[in-house]
């Protein structure tokens, strides 16, 4: 179902522009110096007009794509919270969040869309939303690369569709020898140990392949890794894997550079 | 500073899409039959993702021109009461709902622009704020038309943008001698009888004239003139209005085809 | 577990106050004439503070018992959609939403507490938040009335708990032999029937039993029954519910005369 | 118009529990160290319900009293914005968040109230929105105190209302030779050398004396003085302030036993 991605490139991604009126996200400034790729926040869960503007025009200084971040409804709850809107809920707040970024972008200057939180968590599992989701994007511009959970469902429905599909790893999250993600519930689901986040983020980069939680090497093709960016261990670990990605000659590259 | 339109053709139109979740509003679907453009509601005052694609969809079904309607953010005032934005608030908020808009009507779709009322009555009185809209309608797209009231500052500083401007008229607003409303707060600024505003949006259509306060029989230019949609006089005032514009062979038409 | 009823005497309750801004639910005013008791949005899936007000002296001017309906913040959703608050988010939501309606009624003006939507629905099913709620509500006021639905694991907990509990059914909700509501998603699990719908709340108003779906006449203890306000129908209904009453002697009355 | 406080006392206020959702303001658990009344956010300028307990408990545990901070609706805007409510939708809105608060600290745990921004700043110049502030409030809880601008026409009108009232002194605000502030738009009206905001908090804690910003030593009755809690700089304040107050023997109390 996945073709091989070419090694020895791979586009960073991160959440950014999650201020929100006056509480301000502090480290956007620096973890941006480091990601090929920003999410920015689109008013549901975080982001407002005016930081949305903001975040546009550093990503424009620092030379980084930008994409959209669409969520549910729920500012209270930063979109973390499961909400159960049907599909053409669904569709049209996406249509709506990644539309009203169009018009900081400009025409042409939106990348990539990425949902958040929750309504990521549920595209990964649920066909019905994750194709409301492919539906929106698609109706707003064909061209606009559709972020997924590399190994996921979502992956193939996507791929299906026949849209562009950036396959985006965790680099802090085990995976099964599926492929798949290892439940958050079960002992061993995120890594926290940098020097391993590095190892795995290297290994992805260059090999196309992860080793799973029992010990076996898998073939993982990744086109984009998150990092986080709301903490300043976020920060170090972002300096890490650049530093160790240079040593092996891997360029670092936004992801309409790399997916088809 | 204003240039005649052609006489005997004038745009009608009307807010609409102002229903939120499970609040309809149910006139939409009659008054959409007696306009040729309408303003849809994007979130901030009225309005959802939802309501937007029903009404983008409603207007398509009746060959009706599709405009944005942003307002200040104030769900629970309508967008009826001032707020202290400033200009680079206004800009933002404006560039953010009409882009959230332009998802659903697709490149291209969208013909105009009208603030939603506390916005538009301070367009009409504070320089920097019709500024800072001019600003963000023209940045999204410098096709997009300017609906302006007629006779205002605004209506100058659009002019003098060389932006693309509709200049609007209220059908129950008395007008000054100078040729600019009737503050709400003196007697005889709204006009009641159903007859007399049918009259005084013949004689705009068809003369370029309206009856000032004091008598006068001033020029007076419009090219798309405001119905009301909320109340069922509205509708009853609606008919009305298109008999006689029939009857004086006056055409009615979206506002696209009528300024330059 | 449940322990009965006075028969011939009943509460009616009613959702009221949501109306939001300028969207006004105008059947408030009509449906009054019929109920005993009133469930107040509180401003988190309908309602606002003004609206609150009008509401409490609506209730007052017709000698009706006041409550609060308390909801998720999904304005959007009218409260009617899913979401996913842990505990003590629920806990304080409540909390939040009671004391800010208590401003209104004044001190004991509040008789009872009664979820709305999607909160109902959970409360029904989901232990924990069902608890959450009733911790809210017995820390705020331990003499507030805790409305549940008749036949649930809610309807023990609350027993359980050691707080006033008013059992609630719904007129026009089959139910099953062993006492509980037929899944909507099961045929027959509404009553459309009028005349049926009447007869219903007769034998539970009367002889404190239901027929089953199965045919079977169970016992079935309510203190307060649902009637909806939101369309025309609902008042016949409220009307016709009121004369059947009337003729069998059975008195209606605010719960907090009725349960213990 | 004022009474004389006994000099020798004073109590620091500041806002606190501006959080909101995942957005914290991390300063609360240090500025709470240094003053003996806070006033919460209430959920319409920040502040949610989670926020409101857990900022009701961290005064709990420094045995500081607990105020409500009721604000205009404008989570966007900080509550900062202008917004223009009618007086009685500032009541309702004041009702509705005082009695949310009220759930979280119980009966009896509310001290005060203190409008926030931009809604204090209009109670400051505009009597009717003074009036339905203090309105709401009396309404409410006749024994809370309500919090005034030391020297203003707010201060006069609660007063002559009879109600209590806490008059407040800004620490770094130029005065007037008659006792009011200074406005923002003139040059010095804001003194930000920290010794000199020491030097007046403690002659108006000690003499009930402030020097006008023409030289002239004037009587100036404070019972509380703001502190601000957003930047660090301001906890440093914060503690020399209260150290030159030790220093004076000055005693630092809640509003509730300053005044009458």
């Amino acid at each position: 179902m996945t073709e091989a991605q070419p090694t020895g490139v791979i586009d960073f991604n991160c959440d950014m522009g999650e201020s929100f009126g006056a509480y301000e996200m502090k480290l956007d400034k620096e973890i941006i110096k480091y990601v090929s790729s920003i999410n920015i926040a689109t008013g549901f869960h975080a982001g407002d007009p005016n930081w949305m503007r903001a975040s546009v025009e550093l990503a424009a200084a620092h030379g980084v794509a930008v994409g959209a971040h669409p969520a549910y409804p729920d500012l209270a709850g930063f979109g973390r919270r499961a909400m159960s809107l049907n599909p053409s809920e669904v569709k049209n707040a996406v249509a709506y969040q990644v539309g009203a970024l169009s018009a900081f972008t400009g025409r042409g200057g939106l990348q990539h869309v990425k949902p958040h939180g929750a309504m990521y968590n549920r595209a990964v599992v649920d066909a019905e939303e994750a194709g409301a989701i492919i539906d929106a994007v698609h109706e707003f511009d064909p061209s606009l690369i559709h972020v997924v959970l590399a190994g996921s469902k979502w992956e193939e429905l996507a791929l299906g569709a026949g849209v562009r599909v950036a396959r985006e790893a965790y680099s802090d999250r085990a995976i099964t020898p599926e492929g798949t993600l290892v439940p958050r519930s079960e002992p061993g689901a995120v890594i926290h140990d940098p020097d391993e986040v590095v190892a795995r983020v290297v290994k992805i980069a260059t090999q196309g392949k992860v080793t799973a939680v029992n010990g076996d090497e898998i073939p993982f093709v990744a086109d984009t890794i998150c990092l986080h960016g709301d903490n300043p261990g976020a920060v170090e670990i972002a300096i890490k894997v650049r530093q160790a990605l240079d040593a092996e000659g891997v360029e670092v590259k936004p992801m309409s550079e790399i997916v088809a």
